[in-house]
């Protein structure tokens, strides 16, 4: 089997650390890279800060295939994202004269410094460019530079992904159950052990004044999910209990 | 002024990275922890894998003032929180017997093994106990162990946060206009160089087909932070556009 392809995403902003914004991108990119074989094996969330935007790029970047980043590419004081990736990699930021000339295209007489500031990449990075908007992200060794805004980071997502390379697609099938968690524990940790290659997951819900799991099999060996599946139904049913059976919805 | 309180979250959980479960544990507890003066500084999202568990904790725990962990604590074979931090610490697990009390009168004859295990934490920690679960978090050092689930994550908060040291709360003021963020990053990054111990973000926002920004003033500083909304308020006026101006809503 190839090696795993894996991923980390560093999230760049005070207001998702002050719970003013609820962050999405996280779910976005956890899920669409998980259709192409990535998995996302780890999170940080930083303020809008240049010591620490470099220290942690320079922490996972040897211990990921892909980092993207999310947030503070925007043109105010606050966004320093581009410039401390830059400084991380030892390089100067440049002008990228096609997204320049679209900004003019777009502000006309409104185009002033704070904006043309968006134009401005990594010297020897490379753009991503959308539709939706002027100002690119852009991409220097294994590192993907997004906006945080949502829409604009799925765009970015979508323009730079043909770039990725593709794993197996991981696939998950889940089995819930109108169960208590602590009822099929030792019989899942059985079967857990049984099936190394695939991640299993159990995962209580309360829905409707009722107490319920979610048995989630994940992977990339669809056989060895299927017969987790299986398994999992087999003692479920022993116990007289509604449940049902689902591939996952991404 | 006394040194800033400061917090680092980990949110363990494969579920999160995956995508399938959408965290909201971090946007709560960055606005409880800002409520009591307390920053959330920052966020780590990691696998359920005991080594990571570890070396996050050691990575964190001597940097900030408060480092909280959600997630892994459960019945089933993928809860390994409790376990891998008290490796960290080099202790061991124990039975907390008043835990074990409530979760037999609770289950009954229904109480097996895999329960019984939520009822053991790390030796020389102390139990985070609610009302709404027999199963409890902990606190060991200065790392507090919650729950995943929402509803009980916020439950132990509450019965652990009167142990937190309390600063002066930090309050935030915004301003928002049907601007675009490009119009004001100049005056903006001046006002912000003036009043350096207050944190001004400008976010930008599409409501409606309406392009608009929010310019956020956030600190312990409630006089600093008034004046710079008059600022911007004097700012945007002359700009002649809708405009509106509030207490963040927390």
């Amino acid at each position: 089997m190839d090696k795993k392809l894996s991923a980390a995403l560093i999230i760049i902003g005070n207001e998702i650390l002050s719970g003013r914004t609820q962050d999405s991108n996280m779910q976005f990119l956890g899920r669409e890279l998980g259709k192409i074989g990535i998995f996302l094996e780890e999170v940080r969330v930083i303020a809008d800060n240049e010591d620490k935007i470099i220290e942690t790029v320079h922490q996972l970047r040897n211990n990921y295939d892909y980092i993207f980043t999310t947030g503070g590419i925007g043109p105010t004081h606050d966004d320093i994202t581009s410039l401390s990736i830059a400084k991380a990699f030892g390089v100067e930021l440049e002008l990228h004269e096609p997204s320049a000339k679209k900004m003019k295209e777009h502000y006309g007489g409104n185009l002033n410094e704070a904006r043309l500031k968006m134009a401005h990449i990594p010297s020897g990075s490379s753009p991503i460019e959308t539709r939706i908007t002027s100002a690119p992200g852009f991409k220097i060794e294994n590192v993907f530079v997004l906006a945080g805004v949502p829409m604009i980071a799925r765009a970015m997502f979508d323009a730079l992904s043909p770039e990725l390379s593709v794993g197996p697609p991981i696939i998950s099938r889940y089995i819930e159950a109108l169960l208590g968690e602590g009822e099929l524990a030792n019989q899942l940790e059985k079967i857990q052990n049984k099936f190394s290659d695939v991640d299993i997951g159990s995962y209580p819900f309360f829905r409707k004044g009722e107490i319920g799991l979610s048995v989630v099999a994940k992977g990339i060996n669809s056989e060895a999910i299927n017969n987790i599946i299986n398994e999992v139904e087999k003692i479920i049913k022993s116990k007289n209990c509604k449940y049902c059976i689902d591939d996952e919805v991404i």
